[in-house]
């Protein structure tokens, strides 16, 4: 009766035949349905009954399920529970409870009895009712392409999968289905007592919507087949790009990789945002507004930092961009810091010194051949530099940055700058600043580690005794 | 009044204050609203009222809108047509006819006057209308997505786009515009007579939609932008692709590379197939039950041709998959076929003989030293062969194949092949045989060019007097 049937339990549902499957059974013609379809295509299974005890018919339903299921010799489990004092309790609406607490048991039950997969009954029908009360409510893609036939509910189960196997057929078939197997479901299926707005959807709108179109329900259930191959592309697409984006995702933040997602489409910008927002605060729905925020944020380079959603913001540190929660511990690693409770330490050459995360500073004493200086004054690395000896204390110090700091720069002529202009012009983020260790000899920074030493001690063409520093990177940034 | 005015007009319509914008005026509210924001921006404009003599009222809004423009000093340009005639002449819908005659005139206008846009009054209630009628006759992404701020319809002008700056302000806004601007709009604008279904949306379904939610127009405009950016993103993937895939475009046909596309999702392949499609017949949207079976197909490598829709057919023939119309003349230049009208031809040595589309044969008589056996006998190039002159008529013939005509493979041990089966097995596309040049010598086959010379006159390590045989490909294709 139903075409490719067997390709859909297959295919797109993925079951096999060599584990049960435990089926969600109300007792209405959907879920008889498609108890005797997975039976009749030859997999074992479960039949799994939740009395939700809403209606006084609920305890004769019950009953009726566990006599067909033992007439087909079928397993059987079942369970009831008063949903509307758990409703109530977790403030929940009638609905919303019922569905927890059945699915709670489904998967209870699949993971106890190994079943490979909860089956449920939603049909064609069903999914043009979800997909109008999506639109209704207002959505994205990812509400109107609807349901799947398989997906995996993670608050749930992790593992096991939901499948749907009848959502290409309608109600009216799934009835006639029962009548030409002689099943007699009951026709008022728990549902339709508890979710009052899927039922005016059913029974008022549909009908109002096929006054439009008569084929309305198929002109649905069509869009969504075909949002859902765009769905699909759409997140293939997105998943490639997030990948290499994705510089670091903590559970407070995520950073990205800045110069990369500036060179995106604005629209593939905001997905990639959007997927960031959402992992730090799932079950969250980004609304358009905040992805329009955080799309010209990073257009602006001038900007440093945007509230988004809920207490996240967005804000950039040189070539990353940080989407963090108020309360992120953010990562200090990249940056050698000062350890935390020490201001100061004292320097003395030759030496070894721990900062925090595993930086460290290096001090050795070398002679320097007449040949080497050129080789020597050649800036490479920023965390390197090379210092006359001559006239240097032999106790140096490393330290905190303190207020009224003043720094010569080299190559500056000798102009005296606030060390706090001199942080705001390399572009050194404001948190790295407080705890950025500062190369100190009698009460002058001659070395701002990573940035530039100072116009004292500075390596000239006759310096032979020098000092050689170099902050040490912890060895897994290298 | 209208937040971010400013920015959608330079920004989403891109328009500049250097040439005139010609807005299309009814009179209406929104249409009114929409040509003093433009003037209060500082945009040149050109009033353009289309009087489509529907209603009574017709020439006085006429006379109104002129006014209006005259008092204001702006530009006016009019014309009136039968909208109705126009519609029994041409069987369309008075809509329809209204929109075409409508824009054409916009649209020639806006030529004449050397406008760098037409500008519309569409407003967000306009765009929540518009998605919702997709939605009703069944749709996909490009339809949910809704009207654009920017849009080029080929149809009317391929250069001069269309631009729609009020798309997200709400109708009352423009009333309330109106009012604080003294500008009295007519308030039954001719849309409102002519698209019947439009007002019923506007009048009955929406009101009724929110009592499901109130703010039910806020919801799907917010859709609208999310699923613009989703379809922004799909484009570019899709471009991106398609210009992958694409081996060649023609009005008949399109050329793909099966084995590029055969390795992407099958939400891919049916977005290329689809475009390609659409391609072939423009105005057309591909419904999905097509694009399954196109990817069905692409997945079973056994399977040629399948039919897709409206004669379109979609075969493969080696790693090139063909979307082509039935008429299509599809290429045959990459292969050699004998000259159409020239079943066979008289091969001398040595010579060189015209095949069609460019390629040709060329025959030469070399004397062999001892040492190049060896070399000549390595195949590298299957369009050319060396074959031993020893016993060689003076007269070879290049021709079509003859029904039961039977061929010696070279190394298949003297085993006598049918041609027809050689070709099959070859997998030589089937529209590729009928003319295929045979190379014969006394009646047998001695080479098919491109797979294979026959066990006669096989080259020797004895071989001195031999003749060499290439296929010439025409130019563009080395």
């Amino acid at each position: 009766m139903f075409e490719n049937i067997d390709l859909i339990l297959r295919d797109r549902c993925k079951l096999d035949k060599s584990r049960p499957v435990l089926v969600g059974v109300s007792g209405g013609p959907d879920s008889l349905c498609l108890m005797e379809v997975l039976r009749q295509a030859g997999y074992q299974i479960i039949v799994a009954h939740f009395n939700h005890k809403l209606r006084e018919a609920a305890d004769l339903e019950s009953i009726a399920v566990e006599r067909v299921a033992a007439r087909l010799t079928i397993p059987f489990v079942v369970e009831s529970a008063e949903v509307s004092i758990y409703a109530e309790t977790n403030s929940l609406s009638l609905e919303e409870a019922a569905r927890t607490l059945r699915y709670r048991f489904l998967f209870a039950q699949a993971q106890r009895l190994n079943a490979q997969a909860v089956a449920v009954g939603h049909t064609a029908d069903d999914q043009v009712e979800t997909v109008l009360m999506h639109l209704i409510r207002g959505t994205g893609l990812t509400g109107l392409k609807g349901m799947s036939y398989r997906t995996i509910l993670p608050i749930f189960d992790a593992d096991i999968p939901l499948v749907r196997p009848l959502l290409n057929a309608w109600r009216e078939e799934t009835v006639a289905y029962c009548a030409a197997n002689s099943l007699k479901p009951h026709y008022d299926p728990s549902n339709d007592s508890v979710d009052f707005l899927r039922n005016r959807l059913r029974n008022m709108l549909i009908p109002t919507l096929e006054t439009y179109n008569p084929k309305f329900r198929e002109a649905i259930w069509r869009t969504v087949q075909s949002l859902q191959a765009d769905h699909s592309v759409l997140k293939e697409t997105i998943d490639e790009h997030w990948k290499k984006c994705l510089i670091l995702q903590d559970k407070d933040y995520v950073t990205l990789d800045l110069s990369r997602l500036s060179r995106y489409s604005v629209g593939l910008q905001r997905h990639i945002i959007r997927r960031a927002v959402e992992g730090l605060m799932p079950g969250q729905e980004t609304v358009f507004s905040v992805l329009e925020r955080a799309s010209d944020f990073i257009k602006d380079a001038r900007r440093v930092r945007v509230n988004l959603t809920g207490g996240l913001s967005l804000f950039r540190e040189g070539e990353a961009l940080y989407v963090a929660t108020s309360s992120a511990d953010l990562p200090f690693d990249h940056w050698p810091q000062m350890p935390i409770q020490k201001d100061r330490m004292e320097i003395s050459v030759p030496g070894k010194f721990e900062l925090s995360g595993g930086w460290s500073l290096s001090a050795e004493a070398w002679r320097l051949p007449a040949l080497a200086w050129e080789q020597a004054s050649r800036k490479e690395d920023p965390f390197e530099v090379w210092l006359d000896a001559e006239g240097l204390p032999a106790m140096l110090e490393l330290r905190v940055r303190r207020e009224g700091d003043l720094f010569e720069p080299l190559g500056m002529q000798g102009h005296l700058q606030k060390l706090s202009d001199f942080f705001i012009n390399e572009k050194l983020p404001p948190r790295a600043r407080g705890r950025w260790p500062l190369l100190c000899a009698g009460g002058k920074i001659i070395w701002v580690p990573g940035f530039r030493p100072a116009e004292s001690y500075r390596l000239q063409q006759t310096s032979r005794r020098v000092v050689y520093f170099s902050l040490l990177r912890p060895r897994e940034l290298n």
